[in-house]
């Protein structure tokens, strides 16, 4: 067997492509959790966080953890044993949501979806309206990675005002890819993961929570159940006095700073434009190819692009393949969807012409010149 | 002001410094989470981490996150509600125990000693002896980084054993300094951090769980409170099948197993010998300068250096000059010892005589040779 090439393509649901100014940034040798220069790297963090964000929230940090600690630190921090949580489901990440919540102590109502749909918002004001008793708290996932659809955030922000509950929205996949617009939404808790959009490695977990969250947050009759990720001591150690809390991993913070000034150099509306691009680039090829898209028209995120496994293809084989002889990495469905969908990222570093054009030649060698494929001869 | 000179010299309580080849590691293209070159790094680290816990444990392994983040993930998978938790508090992280138990809903009986010293055993038994019911759990730090004290772990373990309680140890700064011995002194679980003796970035929690502890956890009558720190969860993405939990870190993972690689080509007991004989010699300097050690005679770490901050003598100046001037970082005092004593790390890459002798020629610059001090004209 060949060595596999290296570096890896990452064309998965990720982690995605890290530019090498970030990985440098990252490998510079380590600065104490005190040191000025640490604090300068924190303070341009938030800065860079807001407008991605959309928000001039204060409370916008990079949890220590990946995206999941961050879905857990929300849960945690806004909602108390007992509390009624409204959670729409038309993904894996939704799931998790329920799962997440439920350890928190919350009565969850789950409002599904068919998975490659967004959610209803009818039916969830319809559950809600069952309910005894007032919602604490909506949440959804913004762009879910199990399905690549992008979830409309406007009509579920209505209906958690309607229902007076705050926002939770889950941005791990849609931050620095399309526009995350949390104050002009409503959005009162966004959490997100550096792995996808933002060009990280993973590990950090940026949030941001809006001043009524936080108020919520400090209203509570019960502590917060994880102390590791209790927003009133983070936040104490991020903003002001900067007073010890645990010892932040520093070299990823150095990386991710590194990542948001690229970010912003490159402009969030030229980063937008390139990611639908590359999808509508990818769309057409695998269109070409006779390859149909598992997500609902006009509910397709750009840097997830999920589709289905034509007949008679072996997924695990394919996918074997394309890491073995090409070095690229796609994912796999997740729950139900296993065997049965791909799913492309194309995300931050990872979105580029090259990687599409690379992708889809080789799923052409593998699908189409394949003995019985459209192709063969 | 002149630009602080870098790379620092860590002398603090972690991050301690970090070799080239760990940092080289960290910064290559990452891989997916379900990439074999992966696998097979998680499978080196597995194995590289059991001689330093010492232990044959199969849960070994890095969590994704920093020492405190173990340290919540230990009380929330060993605790339920309601569960009966004896914490020995000797310095600052004890206490931190006690605090995240509570959160993870225990009833925390804490049986404290002086801060300098170690804890008494025959006090905590006679605090379990006068409860209720039985004790699930007994807990206590290997380490205390806030005082420089060594705690004997056969001690408290026997008393463990006397009250059939599985015993907790938190290794955040031992951990491959000074040995530590699970299966020999009957340590059920046990936790660690990268940044301090193991020579990473932090980040990542190195663990080791016994099969005994394991059973207490699948006997549990409640699920885990955190989904994110669940061990039956992780275990599956970390052993065999390899099930997708969360995007672990992979840059830092590939950096640990570097660490781990260096750590064993040194030799466990070279390596313990090193930060012993570079205590010693910084312990003999600050001696000749008058600074007396704050930990008890007899019980001081090799890691971490307690001193006594002489009389008159301003903690911010000294440690600002230090960073400022020659790039030293050292720690101060945590709660009601800041202000009145330095923290010296020699922790892993730090541990040089180099370093010894830099900061000895430092200190003695700004201390006896100030105006009043004993070496002034």
């Amino acid at each position: 067997m060949p060595v596999p090439p290296f570096p890896r393509i990452l064309l998965g649901p990720g982690p995605s492509a890290v530019a090498p100014r970030v990985l440098e940034a990252c490998s510079r040798p380590p600065v104490g959790y005190l040191d000025p220069e640490l604090f300068q790297a924190l303070a341009e963090i938030q800065e860079g966080l807001r407008p991605l964000f959309g928000t001039s929230s204060e409370l916008t940090i990079a949890m220590t953890g990946t995206g999941m600690a961050a879905m857990e630190a929300c849960f945690a921090n806004l909602v108390e044993p007992g509390d009624q949580v409204l959670v729409g489901v038309h993904g894996f990440f939704g799931a998790r949501m329920v799962e997440v919540a439920a350890r928190c102590g919350a009565r969850v109502t789950r409002v599904d979806a068919e998975w490659g749909q967004p959610l209803d918002p009818a039916r969830m004001e319809e559950a809600a309206s069952a309910l005894d008793g007032r919602v604490k708290l909506v949440a959804c996932v913004h762009a879910e990675t199990s399905t690549g659809v992008r979830q409309p955030l406007e009509p579920i922000s209505a209906l958690a005002r309607r229902l007076d509950a705050l926002l939770l929205v889950d941005a791990v996949t849609s931050l620095g890819g399309i526009p995350v617009d949390m104050d002009g939404c409503g959005v009162d808790a966004c959490y997100s993961a550096s792995q996808k959009c933002l060009g990280c490695p993973p590990g950090l977990a940026p949030v941001s929570v809006s001043s009524r969250a936080l108020e919520a947050v400090a209203a509570r009759r019960t502590p917060v159940q994880s102390w590791y990720h209790d927003w009133s001591l983070i936040g104490q150690y991020w903003r002001g006095e900067h007073a010890y809390h645990h010892t932040v991993p520093v070299c990823a913070l150095m990386g991710l700073r590194e990542a948001l000034r690229a970010i912003h150099e490159e402009g969030l509306e030229a980063r937008f434009d390139r990611h639908l691009a590359v999808s509508g680039r990818l769309l057409a090829g695998l269109d070409e190819m006779g390859l149909r898209p598992f997500a609902g028209e006009g509910h397709r995120l750009p840097m997830l692009c999920s589709v289905w496994i034509p007949d008679g293809v072996d997924d695990v084989a394919v996918r074997t393949r394309l890491l073995a002889e090409w070095g690229i990495e796609i994912g796999g469905g997740l729950g139900a969807l296993k065997g049965r969908i791909w799913r492309i990222g194309l995300m931050g570093e990872s979105a580029t012409p090259r990687n599409v054009d690379l992708l889809l030649a080789a799923l052409r060698r593998i699908l189409v010149q394949r003995p019985g494929g459209r192709g063969s001869a």
